[in-house]
Order: structure tokens, then C-alpha cells, then sequence
């Protein structure tokens, strides 16, 4: 339940909060890579041992959140249970594993006037997350910034708050029996939206914002943060299969993008074909994914080729469906392609289906998405898939990481300059 | 003089030019190296061609300047002369020689299911400047950001509004010539700070904004902004005289990074002396540095030390004084320097004099600032001392580029990724 008391000063509360984990980063900054382990393994072992009490707060939520008749699929993602709470502990336990991101020397070159320039990876201090309804993030998040160096500033969806406040007393405990300062990990226990708005403003204490959640949620962070956000938004994926493409191959890749999970950022959600391989690959193609359940809107030119197909509307171009639904279009040419790429997607992952090694160099050329592909699937779009090990989320944003996000991204550099006296003339 | 008209639709019309912008930038980022170094050079022909309109807007600028009763440091970074021009011109000819930093491949690896990722360098995409008094940043920034391979969506401040449309003008007129789309140079025509306000609201058409200026304008944009910032903030920076420290190099550093430009953010603002050194060092370097006319102002320790110097009040730690003014401390450990920076800096360079190599480390890892030195003065972190050939500004960030922003700081990264066949099991 949250401790909400009209007469909480929310901004002190949050900045002391706030100079709290200040200090605490300041000191994980400075810890050895074992030691971070041992921080990570003391967390993930106090969680375990509060496995009952987690659950009990769990209940709470699930009590409320029935009460408030929210819908199965919330629900769904709100219920813990032990095995659920074992792979929080599994997963924060393989980052143990990982390689140390911080103190790597990334470039070094010396000057004429020989002084010697080091860019080397430091963390980024304070990471602020922000959200929904998901528990596991709390723990998840808070190993992920731990290994890279930082302290977490978290605020969870007001429907797991009862979840996320007895994880992150565990996760405190953990760092307290190590000797580190619990404050490395602090909670949001307000659940009002007057606290959100304070902490966006706390640029002297958080130094990076990473929502994650719906649509509502990040462009109410985006419009509120004085602290650089990055976002990790929705996928509005593309696959163009061109007029060189192994037709088998294509619908190998189109069944496995749209159905192997259609509910997550990286499934497909608009299909291009070329016109020149439509007559034979739009008929299989739609008679495949029907029989699969999935729901194909075309356009004319694959409406006409696929008689199950309903005609699409102009909003289910750029749509995140998140379901077994599809947009579907036939293009004159791999340049319209391009274009409705540029149009309507996210610019999270898009692939081309070809055999033409020009096609595929003007695609990977001109599509400008996070994660472009040649022949496969837009579902490897993972920091697990990329071999990063973990990631905190897929960025759709420009500036400083873009795509699976994992531990080096939520690192930052600085230059170590080393001299013998030099002056500027 | 400001196109002033209050039934100007500033959203509509700065959603236009932003829509033009986005065009022109998926334009540029297809650009081979020596397209964009023809563009640049057309620029440049064409600024310099355009000399004498130039200078007659300039004229009209300083004459409302001096009407408006500014300062002459102000009048003095309005002013254009040929040679002024000359500079910006011969700067961005500069630019062409400088390493193509779109289309590198930082990185390759094959994932166990054959799976080949490319990390590639793009460009940003449309990159927005917010710059006060000195029209030589609207040239300067239009060529970085066209080597980059991004268009550029300028808003100058109202004393230069004359000689910035000038200015933009001519290098708009440059592109013409090598039948680049003009927009990939946008300038702001009105001072409105309504107009500012709107351009910080269009995402969809600008993906990183870079303000250049005072306090008021940093905290005005990054309060405002819905866009990614990078800040290039003010330089409060430190330089600690270890106990170990070489006297004659600490005393030559010091003068060099105090003296040699005051005005600039790299010059250095708080000395700090360990007590062990003190007696030796403090009273040699304020004679040294009040023979250069510089105002020390010390604390307790210092003053009994240099009887000259004044004592200093809370508020001059952490000042950026930008002018022939020092703080001086005396403090009892490294770690007192250390917390004393991590207390009162900006982030953005620091120094530590010594022949300690213990002392060195731990001073390297624990300051957290963008550029760290040992034994040399804080006055080189400057993109062209650090080789980058060019700069847009010092960020004192900590999200995607910290220090020094060059030009590969100005383009972003995505992932090609090239399999045959690949789906996820």
C-alpha cells in the first residue's frame, strides 16, 4: 500500500533520497569488479532468503489489483511467484559472470606535444527507472546498474508497489551485509504522479531517466524530465521481402517474426513485398499466417493476391499491434520500400528478405533503424540474442545507446591525460 | 532586424522547416566523404562570395547593439570583420581534410547461430543549436554538422539575428550549387523566445539539441526541452598541488591554466595545496601569480601563508570566475581534494601535479570529471588539443559524448546485421 500522507513533502524526501544514492555511486564508482559480484550475490541471496516475504506483498497487489478488476493479462504480469522470484535471483547471478565494463581503456593516443590521452569507461552514477507493472524489474534493474557501477533510483507502477518495496528491502539488506551502502538501491514508495514530477527534476542527483512502459508513461516522462531520458519505446517493425528473395526463406522469417511472440517490440507488424514476387509469395504467405490465426490488413495490390486479407486503413501503417494482426503491402520498388520504412516506422528492426547483394547494401544503407537486418528474423533484436548478456531495454533513441541497451551502455567514459609539465602556448 | 509579425504561427512554420530539415538530413546520410566535403567547400565559397552582405547586416547588428547600450566585451563578439570571415571560412575548409566518420565499422562479431552484427557509425540524424551572441557559430556548426553527415536547425540570439540570416543565407545558397537540398541548413529568422520554445517541443523532426551560452540559456533549454540535450556547461575546474608535487612544474602549470586565457571554460578556478607543500609552495605561488595581477582568495590555511591574498567567502568554491581570479585552499589530504572537487566542480577538468605515482591513481579514478590530468594544465581540454581537428563544445554531460565534442561525437551508431535464413527458436 502506499504510504501516502498529504502532509509528505515529497521534494525533501526525494532529494535526501537523492543525496543519498549521490554518495552511495560515488563509492561504487570506485569498486573492483569482484567486489561488485559480491555486492550483486549478497542481493540475490537476500531476495532468495525473503522469498515469503515478497510473495505476502505480492498478494497484497494481486488482492487490490482484482479489486480493481483490473484485466487478466495485468494481472498476469503482476503475480510473483517462487519459481518467478528464483529466476530474479538466477538472472541477477549471471551478470556475476559477465565481463567488467568499468575501467576499460577504450583508445589511447599520444600528442605531438606528448601528452598521453586515455578514454576510459567510468559509470554513469545515478540511474533513475521509471516503470509499469512488471516486479521483476526491480531486481533486475537494480543487478544491471550495480554491475555497471551505478546506484538505481527505481519508481514502479503504483499496482506492484507493495511487490517492489519488500524486493528492494531485500536488495538493501543484501548490500548492508556486504558492508556496502544500501543506498546504491532506492525505491519511489509514493505512488503519487507529484512524485515522478519531483524526481524528473532532481538533475543534481540522477543523472540518466529510462522508462519503461507504454506510451503514456514515456512521453509524460519525456515532456516532465530536466535529466537526459533515454527511450525505449515501441517497435513498429518491417520486413521487405524483395524481388530476389528465397521465397521459402521469406516465409520462414515472416511466420517466425510475427508468430513466434507477437506481443513483444521486436515481433514484425508490417510486411513490403515487391510487386515483381507477389503473384507467387503473397497467396502463400497469407495462407500460411491464416492458418497460423494471424490477421492480414492489405493493401489493394496483396488484397486483390490474398482473398482473406481485410483492406488496411491508413492508421494500420506505423501500427504496434502487439497481436497475431499484420499490415501488408505491395511496393513498386525497393526505394518505396525504403520510404514507407522512413514513413511509418520506429526505428527499431527492420529486415530485407533477398538474395541480391545489391538490394541488401542499399537496404542496410538507407534504412536508418537500430538493428537493420539481412535474411532473418527482427526477433534477435535481445542484448541476450546480441550476446550481451543482459540488457536493461531496447533504446529507439539516437544519443548515447540505441538498441539492446546492456551493461557498457550504462556506462559512460573520460578522458585520463597523462603529462610532463606540459603548458598551452 | 526579427521578421516580428504577431500572426506568425511559429509551430506551423518551425514544423515546416523541420519537416524540410528531415528530408535533407535522410538526403546527407546516404552522402559519400567527398560529396559532403564538396558541400562544405560550396559553403564556404559561397559565405566568403557573400562577404559584404555579411558585413552590412553586421552592421545593422552592431548598430542596435550600441543603441541597445551593450557592453563592448559583448559589442567585441558581435563584430565581424573580413578576417573574421575569412576564419569561418578557412575553418570549414578545415573540416574536408578531417577523417569521413559516417560508415565506420566499430565493431564485428559472429554470434554461435552464424548470425554476423556490425556496430556502424551514422549520422544523428537533425541536430539543433541554441547559441548566443557569436555569429562564427552559425558557419561553424552548419560545416561539423554537415562532415557528420546531419542537417543543422540554428537559433542564434537576438543581437546577431541580422548577420545569422546572413550568414545562413549564403551557405543555403552554397548547397544550391552542388544541388544539395538548402534545408539541410536551417536558421531560426525570428527572436521570439515563443519560437525557441516550440523548436524545443519538435521531436519528430529534431534528435539532439546543443545550447551554447550562458546559465539562463542552458537551464531555460534543458527545462524546456522534449528533445535529447547535451550541455555544454560551465568549467569550474580544480588543480591540486600534491605534497610530492614538482614546485617549479606545479608553479608554471598553475600560471599557464590561470593566465594564459582567464575568460574560457578550461582556465582553472580553486588551487588546492596539500598542507605538507604549503609552506613552500604557497607563498611562491602568490607572489607569482599577484606579480600576473591574479585576486587570490584563500581559506585560513592559505591566507596565513600569502598575506596577500584575500579570504575567501563560501561562494568561491565552486565560482567560475572567467576572470583573473583564483581560490586557493590548503587542504590536509588527497582525499580532501578529491572530495572538495566532487563537492564544488563542474565535471569538467581537473589536475593533479605530483611525481607520486600512488597519488596519480587514485586521484585519476576517483575524480570524476571529463577530462583528468596529471601533471599538466587543464587548459588543453579543447577538441583541437585533443586531435579531433574540431569541435561544437565541451559537453559537461555524462550521456553520449562527455568533454571535447568532435565530429565523430556528432553521429550515433546501429547495428547491420546479416544472417541466412536465421529464426528464433
Amino acid at each position: 500500500m502506499s504510504t501516502y500522507d498529504s502532509r509528505i513533502d515529497f521534494q525533501q524526501e526525494l532529494r535526501i533520497m537523492g543525496q543519498a544514492a549521490r554518495k552511495a555511486a560515488r563509492k561504487l564508482a570506485l569498486l573492483q569488479g569482484t567486489s561488485k559480484s559480491r555486492c550483486i550475490e549478497a542481493m540475490a541471496e537476500s531476495l532468495f532468503d525473503s522469498s515469503s516475504q515478497v510473495l505476502e506483498a505480492n498478494e497484497k497487489d494481486l488482492a487490490a489489483a482484482r479489486e480493481k478488476g483490473l484485466s487478466q493479462a495485468m494481472i498476469d504480469r503482476l503475480t510473483l511467484t517462487t519459481e518467478r522470484i528464483e529466476e530474479m535471483v538466477k538472472g541477477m547471478r549471471v551478470l556475476c559472470g559477465l565481463p567488467e565494463p568499468v575501467g576499460k581503456v577504450e583508445s589511447t593516443w599520444i600528442r605531438p606535444n606528448d601528452l598521453k590521452i586515455n578514454k576510459v569507461r567510468v559509470p554513469i552514477g545515478v540511474i533513475g527507472i521509471i516503470y509499469e507493472s512488471r516486479p521483476n524489474v526491480t531486481a533486475d534493474a537494480a543487478g544491471l546498474c550495480m554491475k555497471a557501477g551505478n546506484a538505481v533510483f527505481l519508481r514502479g507502477g503504483s499496482e506492484s508497489i507493495n511487490s517492489n518495496i519488500a524486493i528492494a528491502s531485500a536488495l538493501r539488506e543484501g548490500l548492508c551485509c556486504c558492508d556496502m551502502p544500501k543506498d546504491a538501491v532506492q525505491l519511489v514508495p509514493w505512488t503519487e504522479r507529484e512524485a515522478v514530477n519531483e524526481m524528473l527534476k532532481m538533475k543534481e542527483y540522477i543523472d540518466l531517466i529510462i522508462p519503461r512502459g507504454g506510451e503514456g508513461l514515456i512521453k509524460a516522462v519525456v515532456e516532465n524530465s530536466h535529466i537526459p531520458v533515454i527511450k525505449h519505446y515501441k517497435g513498429v517493425c518491417h520486413i521487405y521481402v524483395d524481388a530476389k528473395a528465397d521465397i521459402q526463406m521469406a516465409s520462414r522469417i515472416v511466420e517466425n517474426a510475427k508468430c513466434q511472440r507477437p506481443g513483444v517490440c521486436n515481433a514484425v507488424e508490417t510486411l513490403l513485398i515487391h510487386k515483381d514476387i507477389a503473384d507467387e509469395f503473397a497467396p502463400k504467405i497469407a495462407e500460411q499466417l491464416t492458418e497460423k490465426g494471424v490477421e492480414l490488413r492489405g493493401d489493394q495490390g496483396f488484397c486483390r493476391l490474398a482473398p482473406s486479407a481485410k483492406p488496411a486503413r491508413e492508421d494500420d501503417w506505423g501500427a504496434e499491434f502487439l497481436d497475431l494482426i499484420l499490415a501488408v503491402r505491395v511496393v513498386d520498388s525497393i526505394e518505396q520500400a525504403i520510404e514507407h520504412i522512413a514513413d511509418y516506422g520506429s526505428g527499431h528492426s527492420e529486415a530485407i528478405i533477398t538474395e541480391s547483394k545489391t538490394a541488401a547494401s542499399l537496404f542496410t544503407e538507407s534504412v536508418d533503424s537500430a538493428a537493420v537486418y539481412v535474411n532473418a528474423s527482427t526477433r534477435f533484436t535481445d542484448g541476450g540474442q546480441f550476446g550481451m548478456g543482459a540488457e536493461i531495454g531496447i533504446s529507439t533513441d539516437r544519443i548515447h545507446a540505441r538498441g539492446p541497451m546492456g551493461i557498457d551502455e550504462l556506462t559512460t567514459y573520460k578522458y585520463v591525460i597523462k603529462g610532463s609539465g606540459q603548458i598551452r602556448a
